[in-house]
């Protein structure tokens, strides 16, 4: 694995859910000294502060159901930009291999004979903690899944209908165009009142929250206010602190 | 949620896979200020050098399926450490809310009128991004299925058996002991052949690794010196890079 190491070349970066803060020092020393960055439109602007004044920034977000940079186009300013000795920073919200398109930019890189690396970032749904809302927790909820709301195809992942036959906690990216197809898919299963949580812009001041029965996801998101991009949660953790600390009003 | 913020109480912070550069920002700061830390025994230990010298460093360590320090025992010594004014640090590897049990001591905590914080940290299962292994991938897995190889009762998630009739990448965490158990779900399902990874100590350079297909776990694990604790991954985004890339000695 020669090529994922090296002082320069294209770096594929996680710039976590938001707060500044929750970036890794590994991801923070490398925006110190980045030449480029080949931003998304889902990180928090705060982390270009970090760079240098001498640091060229591009923007390459794409809109959520909006307007887009294509993903060759993406590919193409990485060529014209990582040449040799100079540091590409590639930052994504989240997790760059979750869901982020990653691994096909640092292929793509790669076949282009550019230096590749990976630098993870604290993933959205693990924001989910600072609302009190843990991933697992030992006999509720011993396994996580992680679906996708819209696939290649524009789908909701299938893998859904599989999971709800499971004790796992899902987590659903990139799925709030489909609140009333997932509700449906509950319902159907006998499991509209499972508890469900929304979270837009986790750990920024200005997050958006609402707490649910996942057959009320869609008039919830509207009355809350919580739009898209945002995380969803359906399982037995969701309401779990209350329902242990049996104190519902803190 | 009054209560999730604050200067001092109890925080359960995700010290990550092992590199220390992979820490928050928020952990680092945090550690730096902390009165006590209670470690456990899979973090790395240069963490620890990030403390002032006044830090009083406890070991709460449970080796896995070895000695360890029981739960309520944990609990006491939060609530012997954690007085008011006093920044006491439950440091954890990985995440604390993915099978860390760190939800329960922060009830505990919370249940005692400590102040409480969570601080996430980079999941293990993140680390296979450093391995050329993404979890998810347009097109090839478009959903993560994480269980536990070993639940409260001390048995393989019953999960295992949906999860392999999706097309989820399957990250296993704590199943080093079930291996023959985790290739027979598989190949009576006649999916031996699908590609695993097994990795332990990720992201140090004293890292193990190997890949195989799943029907042949146990005795890769023998043969590579792959032991516990370590993350098994199956799915097609094993050894993607090499059947993308066509280049299969790189």
């Amino acid at each position: 694995m020669r090529i994922f190491s090296g002082d320069y070349g294209l770096f594929v970066v996680g710039g976590g859910p938001g707060d500044p803060d929750l970036l890794t020092l590994k991801a923070y020393k490398l925006l110190q000294r980045a030449d480029v960055i080949l931003y998304d439109n889902l990180i928090n602007k705060k982390l270009l502060e970090i760079a240098s004044e001498r640091c060229e920034m591009v923007y390459v977000g794409k809109k959520p159901y909006g307007n887009y940079t294509p993903q060759e186009e993406i590919h193409e300013l990485i060529r014209h930009y990582a040449i040799p000795g100079r540091v590409v920073v590639r930052l994504k919200g989240g997790d760059p291999f979750i869901f982020g398109r990653g691994f096909e930019e640092l292929l793509f890189a790669e076949a282009n004979g550019i230096p590749v690396q990976y630098i993870p970032g604290i993933s959205s749904m693990q924001a989910s903690g600072f609302n009190c809302i843990p991933l697992t927790h030992r006999g509720v909820s011993e396994s996580i899944w992680v679906i996708t709301g819209t696939k290649k195809d524009g789908s909701l992942s299938g893998d859904l209908r599989c999971a709800i036959q499971s004790a796992a906690t899902v987590v659903i990216y990139m799925g709030m165009k489909k609140l009333a197809e997932i509700a449906a898919i509950y319902k159907a299963s006998g499991l509209g009142s499972m508890p469900a949580a929304m979270i837009q812009h986790a750990t920024l001041p200005h997050q958006k929250k609402v707490v649910c029965k996942v057959k009320d996801l869609e008039q919830a998101a509207v009355k809350g206010g919580v739009g898209y991009p945002a995380i969803i949660i359906i399982g037995k953790v969701v309401g779990l602190r209350d329902a242990l600390l049996h104190n519902p009003d803190s």
